[in-house]
Parts: structure tokens; C-alpha cells; sequence
């Protein structure tokens, strides 16, 4: 009835050692068959449907480490079922968070995760060896117009991918065909004019039956990436977006909306499955989340679970960029070269705008830092 | 460049007056222009797109209450940006939690919401003047047929709705066609029997090139109804399958993996607004979520909040039901009749089983508690 193939899910419990066991038990039914267990009948479901405690172990005072591993075919190999089977019903009860994922090959083969990772990435920009830079156009509120001569200056400037603020959607200020129109055509001009590489990345967050149309659009338009946030849309249409042959752009996965999952110590989803191994299984060549540091409140070693989980082994699914942003100004580089060394994509906004008004030379500056650096490869 | 038209939306503010008051400046900026203000050259952008504090008030110690109003405009209309201004870059900040929403009329006329509503269930199922009885069939692991028996019981037994346990998707157990045509046959079957009126909701929570097709098919075989939980495949393709004319069934809204916005008392989205207002926003006809008193953590005063949002006045966006279950049992519904009145869904799944091995029986008497009982109607 089961291939007897399961997967494994590291869940930290707050409890007492009994209140925590009693709950690790309960997670195994209630992530499953959702259903009294003794008023099962057949027992090959009691057996492999119900989810297995395969560890449980002392942590601190109060806090538990259990691993439960799940028959594969519980997923129906859907990301949005295995998210449920993962943390569905149980992220409504207090004191279970989901730690770490460590999934099956024949579970992973369901999945081609992202298009491009790393390498595809750095060889689309042709940037090897270096971080990789990252601005946004806005303020809302510019005409498309505007937000193209920014957009201009910034690739002028040196920087490789030039992506719309995550709020410019399709607002009357600048429509969304206009902006892509004028965003992309500019960013081709600029890198005609020095032989850059920079690539204009459109944000198509936006409804649900609009989004694949978006995407299309946008890659007619000259977009040579795209921007969504997947806890508006859906981590599986960034899947879907991904898996498009049609479209087979670059990815970048945004945080908007996705805040309160790690805002509890005992609720929630871990930064590493959340940042790293979900958005990397849901096929983003890139993961977005705000930096330490700045004015979010990720800590430096958050920072660098996410990163080490953008390319810890998962099957075929390929390494991706952590892209950590907001807050990140100038003076701040040398420390982060040291802490995220040559593999990220440093995304800085308003941080380009406050050095002085001259933008270009902002961003040239912001290149040197870069290049001029081996801080990253020591 | 704005009409002039704002919604408001009301946050809670943890820290000290002067720290929550910064926080409540910072929300202006980053849930809109997100873009440092002082370099903003534009005055109409300044003061119409930048959102405005309309009201900062202590509520206790460590507590504020802050109302911010945005131009309409910043939504572009959709649902997703709506959210994304509501609660995207400020969900990844500390101390923020979104309390209730005020939205224009302008605004919520770019919305369906539910296309039945409470007045529109009641008509299809012809069940006035008392509360609608909700079941699920499971386990997971059961055949298409063992769960379409089941269904056949639950419905001779008097259960108006009868729905998919929310983990049954595409599994090998039981495929989605295959149970959906012996579910809704059973449904069938036993209404022409007992001249029931009974409807079959079908689980259509999966892939997102596959939602809109599950929900049509589930339809072609004789579902009445759909549901989805919208944390997995994003509240706007909730929108969209209420609004699609071709589909046109009640849906009922899940609540898995929605927990986490509202495990914190400091972050997230209140039940008010995310289990009322933005689930009826979205389209659901019912909103399911954990009741008091069972296995999950909401209070009753919770479950009441949910319950008064569900029919707060919302321009022309119909009321909703309030459909509280997970661990709701027999000797319970007493209680809850006097709590919830006649305008709710109970949804009971183990609690109908629990009784005896005699499931039809056991639903006769759910049906009699709940016609027989007038406490709802005092």
C-alpha cells in the first residue's frame, strides 16, 4: 500500500519531557490521518500512513528535538501537500516548530527546484568569482518613465540586476506594461552602451490569474528575470513559474508577507526550511530576506543559516543565491564580504541613494567595493 | 495623481511610547514608497502614497494602538498588493501586529467575495433557522470507495455538508477523480433515499496548474461545493475560483498552515481580520478554524471575534459562516449552541465516530441535539 519510502521532518518541541512527547505522538496523527487512531481499523495505516517518532531528545529546559518521518506518498508529490503533511494543521497549535527538512530522493526527483541556481545564474550575468549586486527601482509613486531612467543609471553604474520595488505591481502611477517596457528598453541601453551584462528582473506578484500571463509578458517585454513574493501568490506558482519552459527565467524569491512564520520561537518554520529549503524546492534561483544588521531583526547567525541551507546537498536541486537586503548601505560591505564570502547577491536599495545624488557614481563605487575586495575569497 | 480615497488599517504597537511611535512612522514608509522620505523629490508622493498616521493611542503598558491610512491607489485593486501593503515588508519587523481593517467602499467594490454567502448556503442546502451540521471523511489511507461508504452514512444520517478530510489530495490511496466520483455519488445516492439535501465538498487544494481544472472536474462529477486552504495555495486563487462564473460552488475556507499568523501576541494578523475580514475579502462562503475548547489553542473570545467579523459590514461583500471544529464532540454542542446562536457551521469529524461503531445513528443524534435544541434561538 506504501513503497515504504519516507521522509524526515526535525521538529523542536516546548514542553515538558511528557507534554512534549504527547505532542510529537499527536503531530504523527494529526499531520496525517487526522482521525483516532484506536477507531483505525486497517493496519497497515496505523502502521505507515501515521507519521513514525524516529528521535526525540532533551534540547534545554522545556524544549525537545523530535524527527518524524512520513510515507512519501502522503505528499501525492505536491509541494502544497507537503507543506500540509510538513507543519499544515499543527501551525495552529502552540509550541511546534519545524526545525529542519531532510527529504527523500525519489521525494526530491518529484521537484526540479530552481532553473538556473548559482551557476546559471553567474553564467546568464557572465560575473564569476564576485558577489553579485542587486538594487531596486522606486519610490512608488514614479512614472514609468522615471523609474526607467533609474533604472538606467543603476545598470550604467555597474550593477547586475536592477529589480522593481516589491510593492510596484500594476498601480495607475506606472502601469505594469509601461514600466516593464521602459525598465527593460533602458537597462538594454545602458548595457549596449558600456557592454554590460546587467538584467532588469519585473515584479509579477499580482493575481492569481494574471501572474503566468505576467511573467510572458514581461519576458517579450525584455525582463530577463522575475520577482515574486510566494507568500502572496503561493510557493507553488513560484514552482510553476519556475518549471515553465515558456517563461525560463531566473527566479527571485521575495519575503513580503512571510514575517509572522518566523517571528515565534516556538511557532513556526525555521529561517533554513523557510528561506533555504523550501524556496530552493519551490525553485527560486534566488532567496531575498532581510539582512542583520539592518532595520529588520534576522541576527547575523540566522543570516548564515539561510545561507548554508541555499546549498546544503538536496538531491539534484541546485545550490541558489541568498540575497540578503534592507538596511544594507555602503559602509557596511567589507564586513559582509567577510561574512557571506563570493557566493551572494547583495541587495541594496535606498542605501545607493544616500551616499550622494549622483546615483551612477554611487553604484560604481558599490562595484569597486566589490571588486576591489578579496575579502570574500580568503 | 491619487483620487483622495484611503483604507485604514489599525495595528498593535509593542514598545515604549517613543519606540512605538517610530515604528508606527517607519510603517508609512515601508509598506509603501519603502524608500528613505528625505529624498523623495516629489511632494504629492510624500504626502498622498507614503502612508498617514491617523490615530496613535495607548492601550496599556508596552501597547499602542495605531491607525494608518493608505491611498487606494498603492493596491492597484488586487488582493495580493492589498495584503502586501497591509502586511508584507513590516510582517519580517518585530511588534507589529495588524488589529483590524477599515477598508473604503471604492476599494471593497473591486471585490466579489463570497458568491453565496450565508443567505446563498442556506437556500442551496434548504436549512433555515438552525446551524448546518459539517463532517469530514477520512482517514487518509482509505480506498475511494471505503471513504464514498462513509460519505453515503454521513449523509443518511442528516449532515448537510460533507467534505474531504483537507490532506486528501492526489494520493495513490484514494485519486482525486476517483473519490470525488464515489464521494459525490454517495452524496447522490443517499439524498435521492431520503430526500436529504446533502452536498459533497471536494478538497481541491493542489497544485497550482491543477486548482482551477480540480475544481471544474470536481464539479463535472458532482461535487456541491469546494475547499481550499488558502495559506497553501494563496487567498487570491481563493478569489478567483468564487468569482469564476464556470465554477460557481460555495467554498470553504481551511485553515492549515495559516497558524502562524497569529501564534504571536506581538506579531502577525489578528483572527478578526485574517479568519473574518480577508477570508470573506477572498471569497470563502465559510471560514473553518479551530475551535475553543478542543485540541487546538484559540480561545473562546477568539472564536467570538472571528464569528462578529464574519458579518461586520463590508460595503456589499456578503456575511459568511463562522465554521468552528477540531475536536468539536457531541456532549459539547450544547454549550456551543448558546455561544454561536443558529449561523454556524459545526464541523465534526472524530466526534461523530467517537460515539459508537453505529455512524449514521451517531449523526441522527448530531442532527437532533442541534434541530431539537432551542438555545440557539433564544
Amino acid at each position: 500500500m506504501v513503497s515504504g519510502e519516507r521522509f524526515l521532518v526535525e521538529y523542536l518541541i516546548t514542553g515538558d519531557e511528557a507534554a512534549a512527547y504527547a505532542k510529537v505522538q499527536d503531530i504523527c496523527v494529526e499531520q496525517t490521518v487526522e482521525f483516532p487512531p484506536e477507531l483505525i481499523r486497517d493496519t497497515w495505516i496505523k502502521e505507515d500512513v501515521v507519521g513514525k517518532i524516529e528521535n526525540f531528545e532533551y534540547v534545554s529546559n522545556n524544549l525537545f528535538k523530535a524527527v518524524i518521518s512520513y510515507a512519501v506518498e502522503t505528499t501525492a508529490y505536491e509541494l502544497t501537500q507537503l507543506l500540509n503533511v510538513i507543519y499544515g494543521n499543527i501551525s495552529l497549535k502552540p509550541g511546534i516548530l519545524v526545525n529542519r527538512l531532510d527529504l527523500s530522493l525519489g521525494l526530491l526527483s518529484a521537484f526540479h527546484g530552481p532553473r538556473f541556481g548559482r551557476e546559471g545564474l553567474r553564467k546568464l550575468l557572465q560575473a564569476e568569482g564576485r558577489p553579485l549586486l542587486f538594487t531596486a527601482i522606486k519610490p512608488m509613486g514614479l512614472s514609468a518613465a522615471e523609474l526607467g531612467r533609474l533604472a538606467y543609471k543603476f545598470a550604467c553604474g555597474g550593477i547586475d540586476i536592477i529589480k522593481d520595488d516589491h510593492g510596484l505591481t500594476n498601480q495607475p502611477f506606472a502601469e505594469f506594461t509601461e514600466r516593464i517596457k521602459y525598465a527593460a528598453a533602458a537597462v538594454n541601453k545602458a548595457n549596449l552602451e558600456t557592454g554590460g551584462k546587467s538584467i532588469y528582473v519585473a515584479n509579477i506578484t499580482g493575481p492569481s490569474d494574471e501572474v503566468i500571463e505576467r511573467a510572458r509578458l514581461a519576458k517579450r517585454l525584455g525582463a530577463k528575470g522575475l520577482m515574486v513574493a510566494p507568500a502572496l501568490i503561493g510557493f507553488d506558482t513560484m514552482r510553476l513559474l519556475a518549471e515553465d519552459n515558456s517563461i525560463a527565467l531566473p527566479i527571485f524569491s521575495h519575503p513580503a508577507f512571510l514575517g509572522s512564520f518566523t517571528a515565534s520561537e516556538t511557532n513556526g518554520i525555521s529561517h533554513y526550511v523557510l528561506y533555504g529549503q523550501i524556496t530552493r524546492l519551490a525553485g527560486a534561483d534566488a532567496t531575498i530576506y532581510p539582512n542583520f544588521g539592518g532595520r529588520f531583526s534576522f541576527s547575523k547567525q540566522i543570516c548564515e543559516s539561510i545561507t548554508a541551507a541555499t546549498a546544503v546537498p538536496m538531491g539534484k536541486i541546485k545550490p541558489i543565491f541568498p540575497s540578503p537586503g534592507g538596511g544594507i548601505t555602503l559602509p557596511l560591505i567589507p564586513e559582509l564580504l567577510e561574512v557571506y564570502g563570493e557566493d551572494v547577491i547583495f541587495l541594496m536599495g535606498g542605501g545607493l541613494v544616500k551616499r550622494g545624488p549622483d546615483i551612477e557614481d554611487n553604484c560604481r563605487y558599490f562595484r569597486q567595493l566589490i571588486e576591489g575586495s578579496k575579502a570574500y575569497s580568503a
